[in-house]
């Protein structure tokens, strides 16, 4: 029996199957043959072509070696074909009766490894490690720029999830507006006095189906109203506003988390595209209590089409209690 | 130069690279070698296989031949793998702190040719007329229905759309909801004692760089916080609501605009995937001002990523003057 289901984090609607376990294969992308792998002729984020990427910003690596050459474990650079340019300010003006600003922000990416031929999942947790301090090191400085208003740190991994290269990488985005999901926590926490996910952790550790599992720090779950099928959040149980706020403790367990989870998810959905989508609080801006950063995985077996283009309401065949149970499974194993 | 312009339709902003030109080839889903047509193994859309879907709910087809046989030249069947349940109604009940219903809707398929190997865009002008008038048909009684609220139109085409099957066809969801974007026009409406595209026609045609032709009835542009690269719309420059307003000579002369635009789009863009999604008015609601219905036509050469999932915005690598120049030159051609 459909179900509809309101996203309380999007404003929004989902409509959910809720009595099908679908497998990879079922999805019309796999069924058509398509691949999610990208074959790229030359990939620039490999050791030894450091020159072929603008100046790093940050690296982890050994010591004694210079920047920009090999030696690295984790690298952080500009983004070379970036949509934002990171001179000038957010000073939006009007265009007749549209609205039109610069496009400043910065945008820089995290390589994660110096080899090819290694997924994410596949780096030894003390490297998986690196990557999150790294993040939290990108955080923290770019949050120092007052003209920053919100950080959105990002990964694509395979072709359905948009990304371009196939070498395993993620992007942080520094963007002078602050965007809508944020303005829902906040709204939230003004109408109820409540964080919106301290409120969710408490409901689906209580209601328990679609708990995926409770680690030191964080609580996995895949969430009430899932946009994509086997979408999973992890979230931090220590109410904390930003990612720049983890701590060494809590990034060790993560990488746990992660590693063992993409583990689960990737085998399972057969290597499908997947993004990883962290969200936190708005920075430089008078402060707006609500906020509680978390990460969202969202494999992505299914392409958006007409219908959540226009409504914005996603179709999601698999329900997030089926989804909970099976990673819970594969995660015993 | 990169641009930040705001969206009034979605309440949210575009990133718009302003200079560059992008060759089909340059978007990495065709630079990666993947395939936007589907292979079906069956079709059930075929002229032959009527049995093979649900019985027919309306078809134009040769007198003497009967619902569900071959004869028919446009035919409409409930969606077989529908997300929605036709039976009950829209009653949302507390799980907790969450909200859910029954997945109360309709969901129907409109196969618009008997032939397996025609896209749309080939059919004739006389048969896009068809496929017109059976939207219309179906949205009229649809609207019939007070449990609906909503009637949202769309056709994927190509798998980075969405589609599923390749045989030409649309699709039609009732919705006992009404999405946010309906919400925003009253608003814009309220506050402004003026419909936003009317407004909006007003000064793109003003302005004419976005402008892409001039129909008896249609105004065609790239609007100006376009979210997909090659983004237009169709917009009746009569002040009309809802798409089962559109008179006969309206639609013979969209059937012109529709068959051109499509072919051009096609040919440029190297058949790339696209959505049309109509937006329309609410129906069977308290009466509200400020809609004016369009129709949509998003290639999809490039996949949403965790930008666009984590703050809402697109990112678009080619601005609509860009596309709007292009679209109107090989329109002259």
């Amino acid at each position: 029996m459909p179900e509809l289901r309101q996203d309380l984090f999007k404003n929004s609607w989902v409509v959910i199957a809720t009595d099908v376990e679908l497998k990879p294969r079922d999805f019309p992308i796999n069924r058509s043959g398509a691949q999610h792998a990208i074959a790229n002729a030359f990939c620039p984020f490999c050791e030894g072509q450091e020159a072929t990427t603008p100046p790093e910003l940050a690296s982890y690596r050994q010591e004694g070696t210079a920047a920009d050459t090999p030696g690295w474990q984790v690298r952080t650079v500009p983004n070379k074909y970036s949509a934002f340019n990171p001179e000038g300010s957010f000073a939006p003006q009007m265009d007749g009766i549209f609205t039109r600003a610069d496009g400043f922000g910065q945008h820089e990416v995290i390589v994660e490894t110096p080899r090819h031929d290694v997924d994410f999942h596949e780096l030894p947790e003390e490297h998986i490690e690196l990557v999150f301090k790294m993040l939290r090191q990108r955080y923290n400085t770019l949050a120092e720029d007052k003209r920053m208003k919100y950080l959105q740190i990002y990964k694509n991994r395979g072709l359905f999830a948009g990304a371009s290269l196939s070498h395993s990488h993620s992007q942080m985005v520094g963007l002078p507006m602050v965007p809508e999901t944020c303005r829902i926590m906040s709204r939230y926490y003004e109408e109820n006095h409540a964080c919106l996910m301290c409120k969710v952790l408490e409901e689906e550790r209580a209601q328990g189906k679609r708990i995926v599992w409770e680690s030191d720090y964080f609580t996995i779950l895949c969430p009430y109203a899932s946009r994509y099928s086997y979408e999973t959040w992890i979230v931090p149980r220590r109410h904390t506003e930003h990612y720049g706020e983890i701590t060494d403790q809590e990034i060790s367990d993560l990488a746990v988390v992660v590693k063992r989870l993409l583990t689960v998810l990737m085998d399972k959905l057969e290597n499908a595209s997947y993004n990883i989508v962290f969200n936190t609080a708005p920075i430089n801006v008078a402060y707006q209590p609500g906020h509680h950063w978390n990460m969202e995985i969202t494999p992505r077996l299914i392409v958006t089409n007409g219908v959540e283009m226009g409504t914005g309401y996603h179709v999601n065949p698999v329900s997030p209690e089926i989804a909970a149970r099976v990673i819970r499974e594969k995660l015993g194993e």
